[in-house]
């Protein structure tokens, strides 16, 4: 069987003591194993990031940039073999994992600009003849730790800014499906980049302590659940580094009476079951604002769902796949029992899924909630699967009550016609991404990518402006020269 | 005898419960008592906070800043008064508190920049029809703990930024000197600043952990020593607050024997002894390149130091004061031992300093030791005090590898007329703040603070544009506007 | 009779020669003289600029910004005495040109953030080892040339951004007004401002072509009519000089079939008859949209101006003051008599008004014309008086038909709730200040001001962001060292 | 024989009226014809340009990047081609015309940045629940006048990132030289632009003023002769354009008495002769400060230049190649004679250079003149020529002087170690791009390009940061929403 392994310095390599099975998550089955890094391993890769630093930091950004360009052409090139990657490991079909792919490109072309963006601010006479400037350098070694649900994106939006302001990097990423984040490691090596500046170890918890607490790591941006992402936060901190640590959500979509009603419907489909809601941003509660907005989305969803599609990842006409594993599947079944155990109505139910010849896939169908309230157990917490929920208010002001009550505060969206509406939801919402009649407002990638309240930890966002203050330190600079006589002299016997 | 207490939500009380002395440093005499607060009584500035902060949030940013201009004005119009607050508790000379008093203008004219500062960034069509722009909004309430070395300036590098973005703050000031950061407190007020926007509570680490620990405080800005701050970072971190905690330092000022030596012995003079050495960017090390130029270093700082005049604050003629506490001049002294110890050479002994009329204060006078190593604890440590070491090398290498191997990281300093050697120095230094010929290269107010290594925790630097970021958080609105027939139609029956 | 004259080199002088005279126009009568500079008045003025720039482009930004926060607090302190004079000479009402001062004030605000508009872009490592950074650096001597409707705020837009950047300055303002804009002047002198930075020199054509033809001035802001900011725009590019050259509007507003009536009559009456619409952005025609909401804003308005009030300056229960001159006078009713002539319906009449007490006052009263066609010559010109035109249309695409025909684009609104509806118009709309339910979009100061089309000639808005671009030049500096031998060396025999 | 036609809505076409004959300058004869395009033709490339605005404006800008990112992939892809081109019309050698394309690529680089470039300037609540911002659309059509001596990097300058910002193009050309340019220009359509975004047409003096006069053409980028910059500045802002001309130059580099002397040779080499002198930032004086440096500058530079070898373009050990036409060598050699007639001294002598096989080419061989004193035609005016002119001064002050009262500010050098020195004379200088020790201070395309005084005419430079606001128009929006009672109600009937 095939064995996923590192890519150190350059090379790749595999663990001969510890290894994981991989599943393709469509069939049930174990396909793969992935190495796990002991500590030395990791500590390997650390040192190779950390002997490569110092010539990578005085490349001119514009040549580190280039290599950026390079890799935008090789993974459009090459997108169809990791959409392949991806949907064997993850299971999302291949239309979605193009388009996780595309934004991911997306940070590939921010990062191209880096000459742009590493500008620093000069001052001419701060002081008589004195001037001072500041300069956005390098931190070091840092290192990225990414979920299994966007093994391509996610990665991306880390690395390809960290690399181009001059540092290099250690990405663990998930063990759950690494294969696409190996080849897309190996195609920017490709692109040029020396060995050394980008390095992949696989691991678990292991690998993640030692990134965690070794010295020469100077920063870490996390992805993943909000309970891992308070460890992380707080053991980066406890250990002097800088940590952007995003964590979890509960993305709430209000449908205001004056929406318009079928684009809602379109829309939630989407937001709400692509990728099998498997998704930091995918929308999993609808607030309806009056009786007639909540009967009439619930009838519509209802006959819209019916034309959903859940298979495997290479069939097209899918719209989405598998859970990542059984036990994943196996508890967002579970929300949906507890839901209906709690007093909601199951109005589309997709626990028990028919997908002819995938029969032993994690499977959930698409399911619609209603009447849900908020001390419901599976309003409370993040499902992350195909499970769009219904909650009925009597007026916005509810509704943006609700959200603002809510631990997290990743993303949110209202459909209305109303400019005064949305303006007003927009400025007093809780929540760091705001879409208007956008059900998935993820940030285009030249601005940056951050929840509120528990689904962000650390004052700096991901991807975008906010990236390349993550990714430098500022060094400011103030310069008074005095005279050595050579301008004033006239006669000139220097340095004799 | 006066008690210092809290201004809480426009109003000044005390505690009842606990009080500490404060010192005149230069007579050595109890002058007055500070109250200690309780973790009830820090409770209640966060919840005044907390109170003012929606209206303050909503306040436009032009009608913040206007209270900034009106600061500004009244801190120039009390300036005297500060300084006699500062020096009567702190020790340092009139002049010098002038200084450091006009630095924390300097930052208050920044925060008049809001409306400009806080500008989001706007993008038409990231998609067809479809615009997102980000805001940068304020945190909630938000804490400043500050030392004793500098009570009006390090204060004014947090609040007035911190609040001109939207936040309301609770400081909690040096216990040893903090009459002159009430005072200005009030100045704030007067300046026509809403009761509970800032807050300033008195008080030691009960005051301390309750800002850590309390979850409605967002934001902790620190200044102070390492091994605090590093405590403030991992508590704060762990409490899932973001936090810039800012440490010691040991600042070198390599000596390249192309450097005009009498310019460097001027420079040095106030850089290494100015306010007793007491700063975190004093110049507490020259590294003198070449044997010639290490002499003439010794010989003309000797000389000149026979004129330094240490002192009481209201004599201008004098050139710095005491030191802050008895407990800190016995340290200081300490060092000097020790490094006498060592094998170090004093050269101008400060330790018994003649102070006529003061004999009780705590006074050193200007110290110089040559031969100093790296491996000496006087080298190794903070000192503090006014006390400059020199140590000897052969190349400018040696005296960089010095500084790159010492655990800070705040401020350095080159003399030379070389270019190359200027720019070699700048790029390659592992030091946040560099000056080239400007011996305390303190980063100007639209420029920000902050050192490298053990000397900053935190990704955003003090004051500056880092505080805007540091102070805010993004969020990032994605808008797309679906037609609601009015701008199509053209029998208009709507909405009868 | 007071003459009013010049402020050349920080004093005050009168011409012998030639004088203008200036009206009070609310009582008819002459009031004082003006002085008409000859050119080698302007030449000295010029001379003066000229001779203070050397020095003031060397003083620190941040020194020169101190002078502007100064400034503010003294046009503060004397609003009064600065409304009176305007007053006395436009006729506009007291609190009109309080807004007016307030406004011009708010540049003032925007220059004291001079030091950090001022930071150029600095790059390391443009290639290995070479750096390169961007200056703004001041131009000399530039030229501000000014209308009389706002004597206070136009030159307000103008001088402290371009004195800040470092530039002296020679002021020609309207000779109709010109005593606030004189008093302006000197505070900005009592407030520190070295003689021959600002000067104002009063005067005609012969002092404005002396202004353009003069090879020491680099630079012309000018606010005026489109014919003569065609001339000006010509004339300055025609002797090398860069020039930014603001003319005349026709601005329209949209009101929508859903807009709330009675906000957009409030919004109206004080957005078309304001400083007796003497103001290019005064709005001055209504394109009503579907036969309802044009009757309904018919009746409204007109119900709504039986309240206004015309009057003198001092009085402030008046809404509205006189005209500027008789002649101007003339010239507004004989635009209504067209517009009757040419088949449009005077429903309120404001050619007749009584104002007891100044029955030789130049004054016309708020008119509202119904059915105006878009080939009526009151509609294809700018009236510059108290006239609200009504246009008739069907859709929103004809009305923004309408205004994309016309020749300025200066500013625009449109009164809907519909976020459809605003986001289309705010995109296809010619013009270059577009409000969305705000009827006199005049941005604020930290953002610029500008028409388009045949509203403003050139390629920079005035005040804001532009501003700094239009009074400064870049220089680009592209640096590299060469060894010196200082920094490699070990035995240093160096400068022997 | 070939002729060279326009390309105009994404077709070539060629005149059959009228023609002009287009050389290669190392042969000396007629290898090709050009269209001479009438201003019909002119008109509809302008028509077509008009056109297929629209559509353009409104596509997303990052979409308007990508083509970019292909057009970069395209042009480097047939760099080879593309040099070969230039070689054959312009006669420039293939390295030298490698190094031209590339910085040609980098402003396609920063083109690739738009999104990011494009962004406006966002304030929440410029008053209480009003909100604006900035958004930089494009103008419309667009026009770039070039000159015959970069035909591939100054239109690259212009159009990409005139289209990048959503306008569209018309391009006239050099008329001698522009079969490099028509193929780059076919490279973008194969990149992906729409027919009719670039148009480029091929002509004379009724082009230019065809595209000068146009009321479509919304603005005109010229890089060419000083005269003909006047005269395109100005007749554009006659016809109300916006307009950024740059002209000739006469670039100065002062070589101090402590500058590393082969450095400063092999600087020199390049700068003076490199593409025949025939750019306008060649570097064709030099200013040797001090008896020792000038000669020992004569003397090393003789040594040098012994080596450099004048010929054909496709051999790659030639430095340069002939100049563009035998009027152009025989205005070079009548500056050398004028040189020698007025007293100078000619040290290298090129007027007669051996290029056996090319004896019908336009060569001139490198040559050099000593002390040319600066009332000598040859200094006063533009030679365009490999020709380097020694000035001899006794100081810095003098050296300085001698470049602030030249009329041209394009670029300078300054070739010393001392940071002092390089400090004043970069800050005093009248130049708008200063070397330190760079002798070609080109910007690199992240920064801005542009001279001073009579060296440009208009406020903002070529290409970088300036471009994005010359191609830009700003709209300023301010925006409140009036409550449809969408958000406050409780009972919903709406829109019944």
């Amino acid at each position: 069987m095939d064995v996923i392994g590192h890519l150190i310095n350059g090379r790749r390599s595999t663990e001969a003591t510890r290894t994981q099975v991989v599943f393709n998550p469509a069939i049930g089955e174990v396909t793969k194993e992935v190495s796990i890094a002991p500590k030395e391993t990791v500590e390997e890769a650390i040192a190779a990031a950390q002997a490569a630093y110092t010539e990578w930091r005085d490349t001119p950004a514009m040549k580190r940039a280039r290599i950026m360009y390079r890799f935008k052409a090789l993974l459009e090139e090459h997108s169809d073999r990791i959409c392949e990657l991806i949907g064997a490991e993850h299971g999302k079909i291949c239309h979605d994992a193009a388009g996780e792919l595309q934004r991911g490109i997306e940070n590939v072309e921010y990062a191209c600009g880096a000459p742009e963006l590493l500008k620093g601010e000069h001052t001419k006479n701060v002081g008589p003849n004195i001037d001072a400037w500041s300069e956005f350098q390098p931190l070091g070694v840092v290192a990225g730790i990414t979920p299994f649900n966007f093994p391509a994106m996610v990665p991306l939006w880390m690395f390809p800014m960290a690399i181009v302001c001059g540092n290099t990097f250690v990405l663990k990423p998930s063990e759950r499906d690494p294969s696409s984040t190996m080849f897309i490691a190996e195609l920017l090596h490709e692109a040029g980049l020396p060995a050394g500046v980008f390095n992949v170890v696989n691991g678990d918890k292991v690998a993640v302590d030692t990134l965690l607490e070794d010295k020469r790591v100077k920063a870490v941006s996390f992805v993943g659940s909000t309970p891992i992402a308070e460890y992380i936060y707080s053991t980066a901190a406890a250990n002097g580094k800088r940590c952007q640590a995003l964590g979890g959500a509960k993305n709430h979509a209000i449908v205001m009476p004056d929406a318009d009603m079928d684009n809602v419907v379109n829309q939630l489909l989407g937001a709400a079951f692509g990728s099998s809601g498997e998704r930091c941003m995918a929308l999993s509660v609808a607030v309806a604002v009056g009786q007639r907005a909540g009967d009439e989305l619930i009838e519509k969803m209802k006959a819209a769902m019916e034309s959903l599609k859940v298979g495997e990842c290479s069939d097209k006409t899918n719209d989405f796949g598998p859970l990542i594993t059984k036990e994943h599947k196996d508890k967002v079944v579970g929300y949906i029992n507890s839901a209906e155990e709690q007093g909601a109505a199951v109005i589309v139910d997709g626990r028990n899924p028919t997908v002819p010849g995938y029969e032993n896939g994690y499977f959930v169908g698409a399911t619609l909630i209603d009447n849900v309230t908020k001390d419901m157990t599976s309003y409370e917490e993040e499902i992350f699967g195909p499970v769009l929920q219904v909650v009925r208010v009597d007026t916005m002001e509810e509704a943006m009550q609700l959200i603002n009550d809510h631990e997290y505060g990743n993303g949110t969206c209202i459909f209305t016609r109303d400019g005064e509406a949305a303006r007003y939801f927009s400025d007093k919402i809780e929540v760091g991404m705001v879409g208007i009649n956008v059900p998935l407002p993820v940030p285009v990638s030249y601005h940056s990518f951050g929840g509120w309240k528990r689904s962000l930890f650390g004052d700096l966002h991901a991807y975008g402006p906010d990236a390349v203050r993550f990714y430098t330190k500022r060094k400011t600079i103030t310069q008074r020269w005095p005279s050595a006589g050579v301008r004033e002299g006239k006669t000139f016997s220097f340095p004799s």
